[in-house]
């Protein structure tokens, strides 16, 4: 065991602060990863707040984690000291289910344990990469190749996994009409991810705010759905649309802008339910779907498409005593993308 | 132009009548077909009430068409006079649209003629087949095969394709397992169609009141879901399930019945919208899709495959006299399973 510095909510919506915490020794399979970057997720404050239901608490928040090998256990072969390796939403599934074997982890059927505010096997409570290391198991870690620099490296372990698994699922690329719905943590990487994958990309905001910026990463069209003649103009037009956004949305409107045959697949998702009108499916055989993160395998290949494309997030550098502004920024959806601890100044 | 007898609603929610319509001259791309059989189908009573919104009458309902060509135009190829020959949902197409020209006339950006209610290219409104004849474009009508008796092959024009079609779509076959949901018109011709496809068959219904003949035709297992151990048991079991009800539904507690991956699709829906909660998609990457009825080229594949495995619909036949009481039975769900009108009593 060893003790670390770490930034925790003692409690549910209490601020976070600086404290320790103890990272269990290293295994035979773990690897220790001094954390140099850690991303702030929307999820984080969903989850510190207890926004999604109870939770454990002090709170470790964090599962965009980048940084460096120090420490290796005596049967670990995927890494060795000095290596850049990150760690995302997982640390451990049941490894056994038809899920798993397939490489399918973030859909373990006994449920995968999540990096933080979650109970291991070992019966300990896990948490996250706002501090200065953590202790995972290799088959949990990823390469992060020597192209991407860690700090743009981090988000990708959520906001790049999360766009990228159901891009390729549904077949995003060449030929292909991809709008993008929100610009923001995620919604950026989809614009960047499914434009680096061939696709025709469209991004489809509440205004023109970030035009030049969507421009910019590589969108081909940019539309306000403030407008109600952006619902005009693009019906019809869409083999996927990938929504981004949490906000309670008018599913038929977004539906009629898909293709026959089109899907408009949600990686966020509004609390309460929504209503929908299921001819809106039925008209052109359309798909409603959802998708959560994505696997290790295919997460390890998200990160060596990044390198190979020159991607990552965009950031705003941050100090670990700056976490509880940045939440409120984000939930104002004030941050152009991504804020990015600096674990140095934890 | 022939005068010929049919049945027909004079009015939204009026009983239906006997009367006579005009069917226009053979064209040299025409057939002529002697109607024998027609199917009642749950729509038409929907069009015929005007419950699906304005409607044009008088009505002659009837999209599940099965008779005789005894005539055919100069520029005919597709049939002989004696051929037997149906016809479905649809009358015509633009025949110019990506869809059109890759099969799927149903989803004809311009909006396909259907085979009653609507409004042909030339102006004239559309009658069905609750009549002694129709007049069809050869693209629009189909070969029944000689193995399919005329009653019972009249239903798959409608009730048959539409469950055909996303049973393919979504890959019903040898190690799938496929939920149907509702045993009525269309869920028995789901249960035939996805047994001969080869995959293991669930129905779920309501009370387990028709279980015999679910076993009968094809099921594997029979669930009652007014029982709720059904969905304790088989949670996280089906890679498709396929909703033929038109009942509003508690959609979350059906898409925990789907393995990761699973769609739940919907040939039934309700006319107001439902309230659903977008977490169960996202945790399994699952999809909600609708689907409706089917191309023509599809339609014919279907038919084909009916002859060569032996299915046709479960009927009870009935005269044109007892259209409005169907119509009553229909609306109770006491049918086993469609009613098809014998022609010559028209």
């Amino acid at each position: 065991m060893t003790t670390v510095a770490a930034y925790a909510a003692p409690a549910a919506k209490a601020p976070l602060e600086r404290t320790t915490i103890e990272r269990r020794a290293v295994g035979e399979n773990d690897v220790l990863i001094e954390i140099k970057f850690a991303g702030i997720c929307h999820s984080d404050i969903h989850m510190a707040t207890a926004g999604w239901g109870e939770a454990i608490f002090p709170m470790v928040p964090g599962h965009e984690i980048a940084g460096v090998v120090t420490e290796v256990g005596s049967a670990v072969t995927k890494f060795q000291v000095g290596d850049h390796a990150g760690v995302g939403c997982m640390v451990d599934s049941c490894r056994e289910c038809e899920y798993c074997k397939a490489g399918k982890e973030q859909y373990c059927v006994k449920g995968n344990v999540q990096t933080y505010g979650a109970v291991g096997k070992d019966g300990e409570v896990t948490y996250g990469g706002y501090s200065t290391h953590i202790v995972v198991d290799q088959d949990f870690a990823l390469r992060i190749p020597d192209g991407l620099s860690l700090d743009v490296a981090a988000p990708l372990l959520c906001a790049g996994i999360t766009t990228y698994s159901p891009l390729k699922h549904w077949n995003a690329g060449p030929g292909k009409k991809v709008a993008v719905l929100g610009m923001g943590g995620l919604g950026h990487m989809g614009v960047k991810l499914a434009h680096a994958l061939g696709a025709e990309v469209t991004v489809l905001s509440q205004s023109l705010r970030k035009k030049d910026d969507g421009l910019k990463l590589g969108a081909d069209h940019y539309y306000a759905t403030s407008d109600p003649e952006t619902f005009e103009k693009l019906r019809g037009s869409f083999d996927l649309i990938l929504s981004t956004v949490s906000a309670p949305l008018d599913f038929a409107a977004y539906l009629s802008l898909l293709k026959t045959d089109g899907a408009l697949v949600n990686v966020g998702a509004p609390e309460e339910p929504v209503s929908l009108n299921l001819f809106a499916l039925l008209g052109g055989r359309k798909t409603l779907a959802g998708s959560m993160i994505g696997g290790i395998r295919e997460t390890q290949e998200m990160l060596d498409f990044c390198a190979a494309h020159g991607i990552g997030a965009e950031i705003e550098l941050i100090a670990a005593s700056e976490i509880n502004e940045a939440y409120e920024r984000v939930l104002k959806s004030d941050v152009r993308y991504r804020f990015v601890i600096d674990a140095a100044t934890i």
